[in-house]
């Protein structure tokens, strides 16, 4: 469904919700400015793709096809055929979710296709509605406004990671349940999935800012090396956030191993004190006709005393031994 | 065995089923499109890539071995010979097979062969024999037909294995037993040796994307591209399962420690509790001829009343310490 | 805010706390040396450098944030614009944090900004107020001295962190605590955020030691490569932290399981050893109306040498095996 | 010790047995073939590369040293000098041991040293004496065959290698011993300093199939780039491997942990079940003199059914817990 | 402190034990070879390096400190500054510690200083002061010389650190106390120093066998390339080092458990067979008064008998389930 249709007539007027010959007519004069954006694509956007803007038919099937592409960019010459990156952390499941943006961008147009709602595309829109100067400096320029959006939004979804991150930190340290080590791992899990998509979407960003492609004019490189540079910074945290996780995990396990030895020192403590005075209890409880110290008329208070001391000391050669 | 062999002559007619006499008089034109599919190489089929084709004997070599070859690609000048690997997994058995298809590829022919029955290469054959069209763009794009639907028989496979992954985390998590890391061990091994298998495989494709091979028309590398960008999505998500099966085996491991723990905490409970209790019973229990209590009225009332307070006392101190 | 504002003029008098104006004018001249210092910028600083100094607008977003940059390199021709990091631990808190220096190195000016006040900058500048002559060698060799004595601090930095090392791995050995885990997962993922802001830091330094940029003197750049030689060694160091943090994580964990394996031994000891003591009291202690024993005249005397045996036997057996 | 000296003439004529004097004559001819193999160097060996070969001291001090070096390939422009790694799979002992071949190939002669027998060249000289046809494709061919030869030695050694694995494995899971433990890692060390050794050898023969070196013709590269194919099945197999024994590693760890819950659970069985019931058994020996269960009639029979009646239910509680 | 000062003149004399003046003398000539050794430099030595030979400041730097420098080479076009490190095992403490040679190395001398006497220089010395033909071959091969001197020293190192880790896993294996595991660690970390170390080392040889350095004529290259060869060497017995220590740790880590574990089966032995059996005389201590067993003639003789009968079978169970 087309999103949005954007015209910048070269004497610098906005156009608004262009029909399909409109765009057509717009395009071959290749002058002012045009922004398609795509959402959830149709047979007929399809159809737009195909044969308005007679793309690549495999850049058109990526756009329609709705698996899961990792970044990549594709010189036609004519045009360049993106796919980026976005990220949505959802921080009750503890799930990263990348979304897909596949961007065509030539001389006088960019085409924009997305499969859900995008947070940074709809902020431009707006952000173009109240002033249509963004348009002004090109179709380089407005791509790279569309992908800085994007990479913005990353910042956000990693400062609730780490949130998260401490939040699992305390549960592991105070209260390790088996929902903790879930969560752990499925964090983990995200944040390498994130390493991963980070790596590709950093080296396409190098390459636009190289001027390894004719489109993007010299003075929008250095705003691509921006782009660029916050990729890096991302990639920086996410490390951390991984060096992070691994460090929850070895809490988790540590505090788990450390409440069992707990148990398991009660059980010492309990067992190796009373173990003894049963056994004293049981031999006075022998029935030998000849048991001299059961007749002594203090021989019970005695043994008794004698119990509390081998108890007592026992107790206590083990709080020496820093065992209790 | 000689699976088909077709031959779209210049004019576009269909000939299948041709004799060794045929495929010879079709190469030597230079024209028309010829395709030969050979399934478990009987020595005249090695004969007739040997003479007929004049393939290098290491190439026939490779052909005929029933070893392992790792992917592959070498440049005969006249004719490219490629390995690559398809995949078939074996749900019930966790294993991933690799499947070996040869291919040779020159100017007006291909050659393919494997040791077993390969899906992709059949439903090839299936959809020419209904449309000889798919002959029609030439041997690169022939080739690259086979090997797109090669490489599209991977995604079910890593579904499945998806799937199989999930299953196991179940089990791990409420059934844990000695099968269920057979099973993890045997598909993080699965997911190894296709991890190894794709990287030769991507860049071979890359390799044949790139114009690095003069057989390969200008034409025909976006669609090998598509190919590579294909795998770049299937390692991407092997890598996810990686670290899926990763995490499956730590919920394994700490599922039997967590079971075991119950199992330690039970006997520490019953232990602790009925120690003490033991050796308050060993003491009336002895016979000294001077024990007061003895000879109280309520004296054996009082004690059970005793017994009581201290064992839920200390089933109490458990439960606040949150031992059990 | 502005720190300072230095000009050495090409007749080597040293001119300090420039007005706005006076520096706009030294610059036009190319000609002489200035240094501007900013700390924890203000608006009008930014306007300074988007103004006076004309910097490119992203290079002065990037000293306006807070956030945290990386360290990088941008060459904008007519002036290089630098991250570098240098490095603050905390002993007390075990946190390494790293604070960036943003630096402006034009022909005849050197323009540093900084969040929080740094040592380096401010031994620099005391330097140079006693003696001018430190300025006399251009702007590369000023860059150099400053980045220079940001990479010397470095090392007491890695010295306390080694110290720390040491006293953690006492700890581990003789007390394991909770904290001290703790503290060992703090300071392995300080040394890792270290590590990894060491690889980009030096690969800058290796650039400007390698004459890939046209400001860098061709006599200034064994200057830089002698930094150079100095982050590999940090970095070296680093690494051998890290195999010590590794080794103290190993040494508290084994600390830890060998605590509890003193507590398992003592437990066995005990009751391996009275269980059968008790059981033979226990078996004096039935009620049976014919039992030889009890009868004899120093039956209780002779069970309690025969439990003495038992009891020192299993002992002996136990030391023999080495198990206590 | 001199093993063979053969000499193909220009006219095919094959001689065997030559003398040193012989060997220089044909030398200084520059035409037909001479393969001079060495076993154990000894002085007159020496003397006979030095000063008949002219070879450089360098290489001749590596042929005689018994030290091991890992494999290299060097180019004195008029003969190349190769060290290349056989292998030798013990299987009683789990140990891999690379053995060195030492082989110089010049236009017209290859002269190979070891230190041990080699059943690879030996299997070569073998066939050349039935068959004199071997030489006359030249002196790269000769080499090659050798080598290749030498590689195809590999696959029995890992097919060995992969039973034991099969073997240890089994052990690991029905009857983990101490020495399956030190099997399990003698393995794995035999495959890491396996895989250590595969990695040059392989680049070395990438070299010589690239036609980095002159000696090496171009219709002999061919051969030489499928060394290099059986190199990297050799690698990959040996990756495969490497997981295989880690994952008996893991095998045998869970083994020898399960098999001591076991135990730790048959305890927890008898000690939860009887600690009880011998406490209530503890009550009714207390010698108290107003205890109205003694008196009763069936006090006795009452208490065993109770006791009884505990047990089971005890032990069904642990039964639907699945903790037995 | 200056060790030795050889000039070897033109005409293949030797001088020795020059003075300050006659260094400066001779290296005006541009004649005959010259070669100053220092060891612990003095400001003296320092004053020679810097105004003498007029060496860079900085390299003078790296000489004079006492700090660790990793092993580089800087070319000053009329001289090569190279530091090297050779290493120094203490078999008692375990520690390897590396020694620093720095390296001047001109056209007609070659200066070396060292902090610590060195072994390799001083054998160099000895060897020349008997047979000054050493130095005939010029500069390039006497630091040769000496590098390879340092570099054969790191054998018998390794051979140390091989023998103390055999004699750590038999340790393990048999003893395994908190020293042993000190010591594994201690190990594990020398051998780590050690692999980084080399690689630097070994791309510096590298460097200067492949013709990098104008001052290395092409007939010593080959030497270097011997030089790296042994590095090559070193690095991959450094190697199989490091599997070595990885796989005693896991021996000292299993046997630790082992032993815990055989402590355990005692336990459980003991506990499972005594516990059952005290119950049963529990039961026959019970003081009711109808008990018909009690009056039995053989009654106790029955239950003894009944008891063995129990405690035989428990115990056959575990045998026979190889519990024990």
């Amino acid at each position: 469904m087309m999103q949005c249709a954007f015209y910048l007539t070269p004497d610098g007027k906005l156009l608004d919700q262009l029909s399909k010959e409109q765009i057509g007519g717009f395009l071959a004069t290749g002058e002012g400015l045009l922004w398609v954006d795509m959402e959830d694509l149709t047979s007929e956007d399809a159809d737009l793709l195909s044969n308005t803007f007679c793309f690549h038919p495999l850049a058109v099937a990526d756009c329609i096809s709705k698996n899961i592409h990792p970044p990549k960019i594709d010189d036609f010459e004519d045009y360049l055929f993106l796919i980026v990156h976005g990220i949505n952390y959802h921080i009750e499941s503890e799930i990263v979710e990348t979304t897909e943006l596949a961007c065509f961008l030539g001389k006088n147009y960019v085409v924009t296709s997305h499969d859900v709602p995008m947070r940074s595309v709809s902020s431009i829109l707006d952000r173009i509605r109240k002033d249509e100067r963004l348009m002004r400096r090109g179709a380089d320029f407005l791509a790279h406004d569309i992908i800085d959006a994007l990479v913005d939004n990353f910042m956000p979804a990693i400062e609730e990671m780490d949130e998260k991150n401490d939040q699992l930190e305390a549960e592991a340290l105070h209260e390790p349940k088996r929902e903790t080590l879930m969560s752990i791992m499925q964090l983990k899990r995200s944040i390498l999935a994130l390493t991963r998509v980070m790596l590709p979407q950093r080296e396409i960003v190098n390459g636009l800012s190289r001027g390894e492609y004719a489109l993007i004019n010299e003075r929008a490189r250095i705003y691509y090396r921006n782009i660029y540079d916050h990729l890096v910074r991302v990639e920086m945290l996410t490390l951390g956030l991984r060096d992070m996780a691994e460090s929850v995990l070895s809490t988790y396990l540590s505090s788990v191993s450390n409440h069992m030895n707990e148990v398991m020192k009660m059980l010492t403590l309990i067992a190796t004190i009373f173990i003894p005075l049963t056994f004293v209890a049981g031999i006075y409880g022998m029935n030998f006709a000849n048991m001299p110290e059961l007749e002594w008329r203090y021989g019970y208070f005695v043994i008794l005393i004698v119990m509390a001391v081998i108890g007592i000391s026992l107790a206590a050669y083990f709080r020496r031994r820093r065992w209790l």
